[in-house]
């Protein structure tokens, strides 16, 4: 690998017809990040938006070997370049650089280290059977980025030329992104404030930027099933909150209760809210209950996007799939650990599950509800099985167009 | 001040008696913050924990002109000096190192950049008219720090250590401590997690820095009372949260609420909470209400500490500073928007006020309460008066203890 050199990666991976709507390529050189990442590129004072047909590219001299499929572990090792898009508040969006991957220089005075500026987006990068790249519904993820640095005041940008740069970087890393079924590239945009101030407002100045890292399946052996805590002490998100933006904040205060779910044998949260422990989410993932309800039908229940809920991408996908599916009821409401418990003692709970990008869905077997251990049932025809029919199902037919054996509209082929 | 050298300062600043104290001065050299910011100073495996005894200093080839006293703007411009400590999990914290101010360079993926793992404190060194530093109740926000990293499983210190550290850098920085009245040098501890990873869990590597910001009085002309926007659909904090730590996360969200206040003429939010619009805090203040009850008490009034209020140290000191005076009965209460306003249309709503460590106290003269206008009291003797006689003398005091006029054990003599 390491004779594959970046002027080889270059001429393979930029046939002439790609490079034609790069239109500036800039002369390698060593890379200095620094000094480019605080260059201002406009020429006039004019407010500026993102434009992909103005990406700088700068190669890197070397590049990384790639990491052997068994030892990719999430979001630990990173391709040889990322995406970086500067702002400030009185010219706009400077040039997109794809520049070698390296570390960020702010003062420590920068707003992100101090008042938590910062948001981001996760998704994925697929190797169909033919070598072709593929997204997952990214006008997803990039409407819900822009809408996460709104709610923080951070500068909102066009949508649709950020995807188009982000397409850009994610052809150079075409090697990055393994060929297996079940593996991708993961894909983090990130927004961060870097006003150099200590004065709580909205930033002057901003940094965005991608960085792409090699993962394996969520579950290496098939589904594995989880057991949550049931949370209600610490809680997650609050109507007038932010529970519904990806932005970093929601994130840190949720690492104790996970350890302490840890310590007693759960793998995750169970994030109850309100006075009749309302289901929220699981983790950092979405919340479906299968069952029949009490007037007898089958239905797949998750809670409603009111505030306190990720507007989750897998979620949305799982939603609409389900109602063309039309065999059961699909609903947004609200759904209570004791209709639950109820559904689960009257034999009415099918199954359950949470959903996110990087595990598409994860089973869930086992609950602890106010200190009673609720055994959510898993496969009622296979004692065996690590998931219920539906999560299979489900999960099989996302996968199934993330990697291009199902054709759909949201699976977004790249080269 | 360009002929005020680095050596001169150092032989000035650090009388014989003081440097004996330091055990360990390296040789000056050209600052290279990446370098010595990520060299392991651990010479075996055992966890260590700060200790001032092993502060390196650096100091600056080049000191900074100072700011004249009309040009300070809160949180702008810094100090020559900034103290480091580096952590890792493995061996704990590194020896601490006050060195030029400068950038942080970190990897993209690191955790502070994603999930705020970031929290930090706010006090202030006071210079008192025979020339002595000062700090204010600086263990109170020790201990505070320390519970904040906690919450967000960042590792936490020995309080004393750090602040015998905290006090090596400010007789180091003893000449942009402002002289006059009213001006000051604000200190910034900060702790941010910095693995370099997505994987959400505890972080394996972090560094604590402190910056000073020499700055100004808040008022520039005496008082000046401020008009808020109660607000009710944006919720600060909540039970179960984590309003009670002094995170990063806490203060991005309340920007968008701050700027729609401003762009209505209020200068900050009012922030109310639950159904019976409960009084939390004012922008990043705590709040106080002083009014004779409905038994005909005079009662200094502030909501408790229930996990949503931040445990300010002007909140505390004020709380403590009118128990000591027993004039009036000192309550920490829920305090309803529906009782404040039947206090004021019945003649017994005396004063209102914000607490903080920027502007100690902060009097209020409007509250823009579901679209009506309430006018707060000021001062019933002086319409011309910018603040109530309750508001001036509690600042009064406590400015009085901050520069050593009235002698108290609160006010913490540095040399």
């Amino acid at each position: 690998m390491s004779a594959f050199t970046s002027k080889r990666l270059f001429t393979t991976l930029f046939p002439v017809s790609t490079r034609l709507t790069l239109p500036r390529y800039i002369k390698r050189r060593p890379f200095n990040f620094q000094q480019t990442l605080f260059k201002s590129t406009s020429v006039d004072s004019k407010i500026t938006d993102i434009d992909h047909k103005r990406v700088q590219i700068k190669l890197s001299e070397a590049l990384k070997p790639l990491i052997p499929d068994k030892d990719l572990v999430f979001g630990r090792n990173f391709t040889d370049h990322m995406l970086t898009i500067e702002w400030n508040a009185k010219d706009g969006w400077s040039d997109p650089i794809i520049q070698p991957y390296g570390k960020i220089s702010l003062e420590p005075s920068a707003m992100v280290f101090h008042y938590s500026f910062e948001c981001f987006e996760g998704l994925k990068a697929y190797k169909d059977k033919e070598g072709k790249l593929r997204l997952f519904r990214p006008d997803m993820n990039m409407k819900r980025f822009s809408k996460s640095a709104a709610r923080l005041t951070l500068p909102v940008f066009n949508k649709d030329e950020l995807l188009e740069c982000l397409k850009i970087l994610i052809r150079l890393e075409e090697r990055w992104v393994p060929a297996k079924r079940g593996f991708s590239l993961y894909i983090r945009p990130t927004l961060i404030g870097t006003q150099a101030s200590l004065g709580i407002g909205p930033n002057s100045r901003a940094i965005l930027f991608i960085i792409c890292s090699p993962c394996g399946p969520y579950f290496r052996t098939g589904f594995s099933a989880v057991r949550l805590l049931s949370t209600f002490k610490t809680v997650r998100a609050w109507p007038g909150g932010t529970g519904d933006a990806k932005i970093g904040g929601n994130y840190s205060p949720c690492v104790k209760p996970q350890i302490e779910a840890a310590e007693k044998g759960y793998q995750q949260n169970l994030w109850l809210f309100g006075p009749d422990d309302e289901i929220t989410e699981v983790g950092t993932m979405n919340c479906f209950v299968l069952l029949d309800n009490e007037n007898g039908e089958t239905e797949l229940v998750t809670p409603p996007l009111d505030g306190t809920i990720l507007a989750g991408v897998t979620r949305d996908s799982i939603l609409q799939l389900a109602r063309t599916w039309k065999e059961f009821k699909v609903s947004e409401r609200k759904i209570t650990m004791s209709e639950v418990v109820k559904a689960l003692k009257e034999g009415r709970l099918r199954e359950m599950f949470g959903s996110g990008t990087a595990c598409i869905v994860t089973p869930i077997k086992e609950i602890n509800y106010r200190g009673q251990d609720l055994k959510v049932p898993l496969d009622p025809n296979d004692a065996s099985s690590n998931a219920g029919p539906m999560t299979r199902r489900i999960s099989d037919t996302l996968m199934g167009i993330q990697y291009g054996e199902i054709p759909h509209e949201w699976s977004v082929v790249l080269n």
